[in-house]
């Protein structure tokens, strides 16, 4: 393993890590309040597109985190820096449109000046699909909250923003800025939250490239951990290597106390 | 201007050529009857996706034309003849399905081989998205009836099928095969139904990619006309030079009755 400088800082990826099948995963609870007492600040940073801020810290709590919305990351705030108060046409579900409500972000259907895509579900419509399409060439920016493929629904997998996005590019030829993970640009804004830089950071995620790559690329620590979507088999064909593998976040506190690891 | 040799063969492009607007191009009866008289078979090829042979033709008929279904070549015929039966999931909308089942492909939802992609307007749901997204995960492959970006509606620019194509195929990592024009594969299928060879054949359309290059390319003779989407400017940026640049469809009899043009 490799010589790991102080960390003084942590990024905690949340589905996977944090909680996996909608249960949390044994010891979480005890990692974050280790953290807490030993004085390392941390973020929690999700791609979810479909979830406030505030939802997705009311769900950290339900399972026993003690977790403020303050403290979590997620597309839709990088999203908002990009936007600059700009009229946006959100193609999005959920309650993800109080986050830019919230940050007076004018969300409009015309004349919008940027389109933000996220993972919209039945909300993708040729109607939505149309009305996004002229604004792009109208002049209207892409931003893509994520541009994942697909995701593991409850009766099969399902489509994500991802293909959509693409649809948009297609069509208008023009090509989407993607704000969420892995993109090195929303590690550090959680990162200039805690005021810590990016080499003195450590981020904890389940998914090889949209965590472990995408902080490798914003220069950070990495932990891979061996729950939620973590696989032996795509661990072992990926060019990409932690700095640290861990069974679970349980493990974090004992990782972080050694000086050599 | 290109010397013709003798054209034994005419496939004529429907919208924009024939009509425009809605409404059929003046002299183009005639010239439908000029050919008939002077014993040059002909077929008409369209891209469109979203209406059956039989409701083509009867629109030409409405308009005056004295068009046969058999005489139109559609997408969907060069889909039928790729699928070969196979259990198809059909994501287009119309009547269009009609052609589908008339050549004997079982339509269905679930465990199909082949996912074709048309014009589906308002059917391009999230749903039906996601049936032919795991379609193809499942082996299917798929067939574009067209992959064109737009096209132009009553009230505004709309999708057209390209756009869908390109999800599924970000979603999947499949290629489609485009079965409509441009495909050289298209082209050669009318050809062969009238018994011409390409190097005999003349194409007359309005569009420079679709028509004029996409025939050139199956090996055909072509003439451009200035009606439908022919624009000057977009003709002198572009490097395709179609072998004759007719006003209409009305100026085709003279032009054929010249040995060199």
């Amino acid at each position: 393993m490799a010589e790991i400088e102080r960390i003084r800082g942590v990024l905690l990826d949340i589905d996977g890590v944090l909680y996996a099948g909608g249960r949390a995963i044994g010891g979480g609870k005890e990692t974050v309040a280790w953290l807490a007492s030993a004085g390392i600040p941390f973020r929690c940073v999700s791609n979810t597109t479909s979830r406030s801020r505030r939802s997705i810290a009311a769900r950290l709590r339900t399972m026993g985190y003690d977790i403020d919305a303050s403290w979590i990351f997620n597309p839709p705030l990088a999203a908002i820096r990009r936007l600059q108060g700009k009229r946006t046409f959100l193609l999005a579900q959920g309650d993800v449109g109080d986050d830019f409500l919230a940050a007076g972000v004018p969300l409009v259907e015309e004349g919008a000046e940027m389109v933000v895509i996220g993972d919209a579900g039945n909300s993708f419509t040729y109607r939505a699909m149309n009305l996004a399409f002229r604004a792009v060439l109208e002049g209207a920016g892409i931003v893509a909250l994520e541009k994942d493929r697909y995701w593991m629904g409850a009766d099969g997998l399902m489509l994500s923003a991802g293909p959509f996005v693409a649809a948009l590019e297609y069509a208008t030829g023009s090509e989407a800025a993607v704000v969420g993970k892995p993109s090195p640009e929303f590690f550090r804004l959680a990162l200039e939250d805690m005021g810590v830089r990016p080499s003195e950071a450590l981020m904890v995620g389940d998914d090889l490239a949209s965590d472990i790559g995408g902080a490798q690329a914003a220069g950070m620590k990495t932990a891979l951990v061996r729950t939620g979507k973590f696989r032996q088999d795509a661990f072992e064909a990926s060019p990409i290597r932690p700095d640290l593998l861990l069974p679970s976040i349980a493990d974090l506190p004992g990782a972080l106390s050694k000086r050599y690891i």
